[in-house]
Protein backbone atom coordinates (compact mmCIF):
# COMPACT_ATOMS: atom_id res chain seq x y z
CA UNK A 1 0.00 0.00 0.00
CA UNK A 2 2.81 2.31 1.03
CA UNK A 3 5.08 1.61 -2.00
CA UNK A 4 1.41 2.00 -4.44
CA UNK A 5 0.93 5.37 -2.49
CA UNK A 6 4.50 6.84 -3.48
CA UNK A 7 4.68 5.75 -6.78
CA UNK A 8 1.25 7.68 -7.72
CA UNK A 9 2.12 10.14 -5.43
CA UNK A 10 5.16 10.58 -7.30
CA UNK A 11 3.77 10.13 -10.92
CA UNK A 12 0.62 12.48 -10.18
CA UNK A 13 1.00 14.60 -7.05
CA UNK A 14 -0.47 13.70 -3.82
CA UNK A 15 -3.65 16.21 -4.66
CA UNK A 16 -4.28 14.69 -7.99
CA UNK A 17 -3.84 11.16 -6.48
CA UNK A 18 -7.41 9.44 -4.61
CA UNK A 19 -7.69 6.30 -2.26
CA UNK A 20 -9.62 4.75 -5.01
CA UNK A 21 -6.52 5.19 -7.55
CA UNK A 22 -4.05 3.62 -4.50
CA UNK A 23 -6.46 1.03 -4.25
CA UNK A 24 -6.67 0.01 -7.30
CA UNK A 25 -2.78 0.08 -8.16
CA UNK A 26 -2.67 -2.61 -5.20
CA UNK A 27 -5.50 -4.20 -6.47
CA UNK A 28 -8.05 -3.81 -3.89
CA UNK A 29 -11.53 -2.38 -2.94
CA UNK A 30 -11.41 1.48 -1.80
CA UNK A 31 -12.96 0.27 1.63
CA UNK A 32 -10.13 -2.02 2.37
CA UNK A 33 -7.90 0.45 2.37
CA UNK A 34 -9.11 1.95 5.38
CA UNK A 35 -8.71 -1.15 7.30
CA UNK A 36 -4.71 -0.14 7.54
CA UNK A 37 -4.81 3.69 6.90
CA UNK A 38 -7.13 6.46 8.03
CA UNK A 39 -6.71 8.68 5.06
CA UNK A 40 -4.35 9.92 2.36
CA UNK A 41 -2.94 12.23 4.49
CA UNK A 42 -1.68 9.71 7.43
CA UNK A 43 -0.36 7.71 4.02
CA UNK A 44 1.61 11.05 3.03
CA UNK A 45 3.11 11.65 6.18
CA UNK A 46 4.17 7.99 7.23
CA UNK A 47 5.59 8.17 4.13
CA UNK A 48 7.83 11.11 4.57
CA UNK A 49 8.06 10.48 8.47
CA UNK A 50 9.36 6.76 7.67
CA UNK A 51 12.08 7.68 5.18
CA UNK A 52 13.45 10.47 7.55
CA UNK A 53 13.60 8.39 10.47
CA UNK A 54 15.13 5.59 8.69
CA UNK A 55 17.70 8.03 7.09
CA UNK A 56 18.94 9.21 10.94
CA UNK A 57 18.74 5.70 12.00
CA UNK A 58 20.87 4.24 8.98
CA UNK A 59 23.78 7.10 9.83
CA UNK A 60 25.95 7.61 12.63
CA UNK A 61 29.26 9.92 12.71
CA UNK A 62 31.81 7.55 13.13
CA UNK A 63 34.26 8.11 15.66
CA UNK A 64 36.74 10.02 13.40
CA UNK A 65 38.27 13.52 12.37
CA UNK A 66 35.78 15.98 11.35
CA UNK A 67 37.02 15.26 8.08
CA UNK A 68 36.43 12.02 8.19
CA UNK A 69 32.93 12.11 9.33
CA UNK A 70 32.39 14.65 6.98
CA UNK A 71 33.29 11.89 3.96
CA UNK A 72 31.21 9.05 5.64
CA UNK A 73 28.39 11.87 5.64
CA UNK A 74 28.74 12.88 1.95
CA UNK A 75 28.73 8.93 0.63
CA UNK A 76 26.10 7.91 2.32
CA UNK A 77 24.15 10.51 1.73
CA UNK A 78 24.44 10.48 -2.03
CA UNK A 79 24.03 6.56 -1.36
CA UNK A 80 20.80 6.32 0.45
CA UNK A 81 19.31 8.88 -1.33
CA UNK A 82 20.13 7.59 -4.88
CA UNK A 83 18.46 4.53 -3.63
CA UNK A 84 15.06 6.53 -2.88
CA UNK A 85 14.86 8.97 -5.63
CA UNK A 86 10.80 8.90 -5.63
CA UNK A 87 10.99 9.54 -2.07
CA UNK A 88 13.64 12.44 -2.23
CA UNK A 89 10.98 14.11 -4.82
CA UNK A 90 7.87 13.88 -2.83
CA UNK A 91 9.97 15.02 0.57
CA UNK A 92 10.43 17.70 -1.10
CA UNK A 93 7.22 18.16 -3.47
CA UNK A 94 4.72 17.36 -0.97
CA UNK A 95 5.25 19.65 1.88
CA UNK A 96 2.92 21.68 1.04
CA UNK A 97 0.02 19.16 1.69
CA UNK A 98 0.95 18.21 5.07
CA UNK A 99 -0.90 19.47 7.73
CA UNK A 100 0.75 22.00 10.06
CA UNK A 101 0.73 19.25 12.96
CA UNK A 102 2.80 16.41 10.70
CA UNK A 103 4.61 19.31 8.69
CA UNK A 104 6.19 20.19 11.90
CA UNK A 105 7.38 16.87 12.67
CA UNK A 106 8.73 16.41 9.79
CA UNK A 107 10.36 19.66 9.90
CA UNK A 108 12.02 18.36 13.29
CA UNK A 109 13.50 15.55 11.88
CA UNK A 110 14.72 17.19 9.02
CA UNK A 111 16.35 19.54 10.81
CA UNK A 112 18.09 16.76 13.24
CA UNK A 113 19.56 15.48 10.13
CA UNK A 114 20.76 18.66 9.06
CA UNK A 115 22.25 19.40 12.89
CA UNK A 116 24.45 16.20 12.24
CA UNK A 117 25.96 17.92 9.37
CA UNK A 118 26.53 21.20 11.28
CA UNK A 119 27.34 19.70 14.16
CA UNK A 120 30.62 18.23 11.84
CA UNK A 121 31.53 21.84 10.15
CA UNK A 122 31.32 22.84 13.63
CA UNK A 123 33.56 20.48 15.43
CA UNK A 124 36.15 20.94 12.01
CA UNK A 125 36.05 24.96 12.23
CA UNK A 126 36.92 24.48 16.17
CA UNK A 127 39.92 22.16 15.16
CA UNK A 128 41.33 24.62 12.27
CA UNK A 129 40.23 21.53 9.42
CA UNK A 130 37.32 23.87 8.02
CA UNK A 131 37.05 27.11 7.36
CA UNK A 132 33.28 28.12 7.20
CA UNK A 133 32.04 31.22 7.72
CA UNK A 134 28.51 30.22 8.61
CA UNK A 135 27.97 26.64 9.40
CA UNK A 136 24.22 27.10 8.87
CA UNK A 137 24.38 28.42 5.21
CA UNK A 138 27.09 25.53 4.29
CA UNK A 139 24.83 22.76 5.66
CA UNK A 140 21.90 23.70 3.24
CA UNK A 141 24.55 24.49 0.56
CA UNK A 142 25.86 21.06 0.82
CA UNK A 143 23.29 18.97 1.26
CA UNK A 144 21.21 20.47 -1.99
CA UNK A 145 24.00 20.20 -4.00
CA UNK A 146 24.36 16.21 -2.85
CA UNK A 147 20.72 15.38 -3.01
CA UNK A 148 20.45 17.16 -6.42
CA UNK A 149 22.44 14.33 -7.68
CA UNK A 150 19.05 12.19 -7.78
CA UNK A 151 17.54 14.76 -10.20
CA UNK A 152 20.41 13.86 -13.05
CA UNK A 153 21.68 10.15 -11.95
CA UNK A 154 20.87 7.33 -14.33
CA UNK A 155 22.24 3.68 -13.27
CA UNK A 156 24.28 2.16 -16.35
CA UNK A 157 25.33 6.28 -17.50
CA UNK A 158 28.53 7.50 -17.85
CA UNK A 159 30.14 6.92 -14.38
CA UNK A 160 29.19 4.98 -11.68
CA UNK A 161 28.17 5.50 -7.61
CA UNK A 162 31.46 5.50 -6.73
CA UNK A 163 32.74 7.47 -9.02
CA UNK A 164 30.26 10.30 -8.70
CA UNK A 165 30.67 10.25 -4.82
CA UNK A 166 34.18 11.01 -5.25
CA UNK A 167 34.20 13.76 -7.59
CA UNK A 168 31.08 15.00 -5.07
CA UNK A 169 33.15 14.19 -1.57
CA UNK A 170 36.64 16.28 -3.81
CA UNK A 171 34.05 18.85 -4.16
CA UNK A 172 32.83 19.25 -0.58
CA UNK A 173 36.31 18.77 0.79
CA UNK A 174 38.01 21.59 -1.15
CA UNK A 175 34.50 24.21 -0.44
CA UNK A 176 35.03 24.21 3.27
CA UNK A 177 38.45 23.43 3.70
CA UNK A 178 40.45 25.57 5.48
CA UNK B 1 -3.58 34.35 -16.08
CA UNK B 2 -0.17 33.40 -15.99
CA UNK B 3 -0.13 34.39 -12.68
CA UNK B 4 -2.89 33.10 -11.60
CA UNK B 5 -2.09 29.59 -13.30
CA UNK B 6 1.59 29.58 -11.34
CA UNK B 7 -0.29 30.25 -8.13
CA UNK B 8 -2.29 27.64 -8.39
CA UNK B 9 0.07 24.85 -10.04
CA UNK B 10 2.66 25.75 -7.04
CA UNK B 11 0.35 25.80 -4.26
CA UNK B 12 -1.73 22.69 -5.34
CA UNK B 13 0.29 20.68 -8.18
CA UNK B 14 -0.59 20.58 -12.03
CA UNK B 15 -2.69 17.85 -11.78
CA UNK B 16 -5.20 19.16 -9.30
CA UNK B 17 -6.12 22.44 -11.07
CA UNK B 18 -8.32 23.14 -13.42
CA UNK B 19 -8.85 25.49 -15.96
CA UNK B 20 -12.42 26.34 -14.08
CA UNK B 21 -10.39 27.14 -10.84
CA UNK B 22 -7.42 29.45 -12.85
CA UNK B 23 -10.51 31.19 -14.60
CA UNK B 24 -11.90 31.75 -11.18
CA UNK B 25 -8.55 33.00 -10.33
CA UNK B 26 -8.58 35.59 -12.37
CA UNK B 27 -11.97 36.39 -12.10
CA UNK B 28 -13.14 35.29 -15.67
CA UNK B 29 -15.51 32.38 -17.21
CA UNK B 30 -13.89 28.94 -18.04
CA UNK B 31 -14.90 29.83 -21.82
CA UNK B 32 -13.07 33.33 -21.44
CA UNK B 33 -9.69 31.52 -21.17
CA UNK B 34 -9.57 29.76 -24.63
CA UNK B 35 -9.63 32.66 -26.08
CA UNK B 36 -5.78 33.13 -24.70
CA UNK B 37 -4.72 29.47 -24.70
CA UNK B 38 -5.46 26.10 -26.14
CA UNK B 39 -5.24 24.31 -22.89
CA UNK B 40 -3.54 24.18 -19.59
CA UNK B 41 -0.71 22.18 -20.93
CA UNK B 42 0.44 25.23 -23.13
CA UNK B 43 -0.27 27.53 -19.64
CA UNK B 44 2.38 25.18 -17.89
CA UNK B 45 5.02 24.55 -20.96
CA UNK B 46 4.43 28.83 -21.44
CA UNK B 47 5.48 29.68 -18.31
CA UNK B 48 8.64 27.10 -18.03
CA UNK B 49 10.19 28.11 -21.41
CA UNK B 50 9.61 31.98 -20.55
CA UNK B 51 10.98 31.13 -17.57
CA UNK B 52 14.27 29.80 -18.91
CA UNK B 53 14.40 32.43 -21.83
CA UNK B 54 14.06 35.21 -19.59
CA UNK B 55 16.94 33.55 -17.33
CA UNK B 56 19.27 33.18 -20.53
CA UNK B 57 18.27 36.66 -21.64
CA UNK B 58 19.17 38.32 -18.28
CA UNK B 59 22.56 37.02 -18.15
CA UNK B 60 25.61 36.97 -20.64
CA UNK B 61 29.13 35.87 -19.36
CA UNK B 62 30.99 39.12 -18.40
CA UNK B 63 34.20 39.94 -20.74
CA UNK B 64 37.00 38.68 -18.08
CA UNK B 65 38.58 36.09 -16.56
CA UNK B 66 37.02 33.11 -15.51
CA UNK B 67 36.41 33.33 -11.89
CA UNK B 68 35.22 36.62 -12.60
CA UNK B 69 32.53 35.40 -14.95
CA UNK B 70 32.13 32.28 -12.26
CA UNK B 71 31.69 34.86 -9.65
CA UNK B 72 29.21 36.50 -11.64
CA UNK B 73 27.50 33.69 -12.62
CA UNK B 74 26.85 32.84 -8.83
CA UNK B 75 25.76 36.06 -7.79
CA UNK B 76 23.08 36.30 -10.95
CA UNK B 77 21.52 32.78 -10.23
CA UNK B 78 21.15 33.71 -6.81
CA UNK B 79 19.53 36.85 -7.25
CA UNK B 80 16.91 35.92 -10.30
CA UNK B 81 15.84 32.61 -8.74
CA UNK B 82 15.53 34.04 -5.24
CA UNK B 83 12.91 36.61 -7.31
CA UNK B 84 11.04 33.39 -8.65
CA UNK B 85 10.74 30.45 -6.14
CA UNK B 86 7.50 29.94 -7.24
CA UNK B 87 9.03 29.19 -10.82
CA UNK B 88 11.42 27.64 -9.38
CA UNK B 89 9.74 24.63 -7.82
CA UNK B 90 7.04 24.07 -11.22
CA UNK B 91 10.01 24.34 -12.83
CA UNK B 92 11.62 21.06 -11.15
CA UNK B 93 8.39 19.80 -9.79
CA UNK B 94 6.08 19.96 -12.96
CA UNK B 95 8.75 18.37 -15.55
CA UNK B 96 7.14 15.21 -15.20
CA UNK B 97 3.84 16.82 -17.03
CA UNK B 98 4.99 18.04 -20.06
CA UNK B 99 4.30 15.84 -23.11
CA UNK B 100 7.17 14.91 -24.66
CA UNK B 101 7.24 17.40 -27.33
CA UNK B 102 7.23 20.18 -24.43
CA UNK B 103 9.65 18.27 -22.15
CA UNK B 104 12.57 18.58 -25.26
CA UNK B 105 12.53 22.03 -25.62
CA UNK B 106 12.27 23.05 -21.63
CA UNK B 107 15.48 20.36 -21.44
CA UNK B 108 16.96 22.38 -24.23
CA UNK B 109 16.70 25.72 -22.92
CA UNK B 110 18.31 24.04 -19.70
CA UNK B 111 21.13 22.74 -21.38
CA UNK B 112 22.18 25.65 -23.07
CA UNK B 113 22.23 27.39 -19.23
CA UNK B 114 24.05 24.77 -18.00
CA UNK B 115 26.19 24.69 -20.98
CA UNK B 116 27.05 28.44 -20.14
CA UNK B 117 28.37 27.26 -16.84
CA UNK B 118 29.97 24.38 -17.95
CA UNK B 119 32.15 26.85 -20.17
CA UNK B 120 33.29 29.29 -17.68
CA UNK B 121 34.72 26.02 -15.53
CA UNK B 122 36.39 24.17 -18.85
CA UNK B 123 38.01 27.53 -19.87
CA UNK B 124 39.28 28.61 -16.18
CA UNK B 125 40.39 24.56 -15.95
CA UNK B 126 42.32 25.40 -18.92
CA UNK B 127 43.82 28.24 -17.38
CA UNK B 128 44.91 26.21 -14.75
CA UNK B 129 42.71 29.13 -11.94
CA UNK B 130 40.70 25.98 -11.74
CA UNK B 131 40.72 22.32 -10.61
CA UNK B 132 37.57 20.27 -12.15
CA UNK B 133 37.94 16.50 -12.45
CA UNK B 134 34.52 16.52 -14.33
CA UNK B 135 32.95 20.32 -15.29
CA UNK B 136 30.00 18.20 -16.48
CA UNK B 137 29.37 17.34 -12.73
CA UNK B 138 31.07 20.49 -10.94
CA UNK B 139 28.15 22.19 -13.35
CA UNK B 140 25.31 19.94 -11.93
CA UNK B 141 26.49 20.02 -8.35
CA UNK B 142 26.93 23.96 -8.59
CA UNK B 143 23.35 24.55 -9.82
CA UNK B 144 21.89 22.46 -7.47
CA UNK B 145 23.49 24.01 -4.63
CA UNK B 146 22.45 27.75 -5.87
CA UNK B 147 19.43 27.30 -6.37
CA UNK B 148 18.62 25.31 -3.20
CA UNK B 149 18.71 29.13 -1.47
CA UNK B 150 14.71 29.05 -2.74
CA UNK B 151 14.00 26.53 -0.46
CA UNK B 152 15.24 28.10 2.73
CA UNK B 153 15.63 31.79 2.43
CA UNK B 154 13.39 34.16 3.97
CA UNK B 155 13.46 37.80 3.05
CA UNK B 156 14.09 39.69 7.04
CA UNK B 157 16.28 36.74 8.04
CA UNK B 158 19.32 36.50 9.88
CA UNK B 159 21.19 37.08 6.77
CA UNK B 160 20.06 39.29 3.47
CA UNK B 161 20.79 38.27 -0.16
CA UNK B 162 23.91 39.59 -0.28
CA UNK B 163 25.26 38.08 2.48
CA UNK B 164 23.80 34.77 1.37
CA UNK B 165 25.53 35.29 -2.20
CA UNK B 166 29.19 36.09 -0.69
CA UNK B 167 29.36 33.07 1.98
CA UNK B 168 27.70 31.09 -1.59
CA UNK B 169 30.43 32.55 -4.04
CA UNK B 170 32.95 31.81 -1.06
CA UNK B 171 32.03 27.57 -1.24
CA UNK B 172 31.85 27.69 -4.96
CA UNK B 173 35.37 29.12 -5.55
CA UNK B 174 36.79 26.92 -2.96
CA UNK B 175 35.06 23.96 -4.66
CA UNK B 176 36.50 24.39 -8.03
CA UNK B 177 39.79 26.17 -7.02
CA UNK B 178 43.03 24.56 -8.51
Amino acid sequence: MRAAALRLFARHGFAAVSMRQIAAEVGVQAGALYLYTPDKQALLFELMRDHLEELLADWRAPDAAPVAQLEDFVRHHIRFHLDRPELVFIAYMELRNLTPENFAVIEGLRRDYEDRLEAILRAGQQAGDFAVPDTKLATMALIAMLTGVTTWYREGGRLDRAAVAGIYWDMVRKAVAA
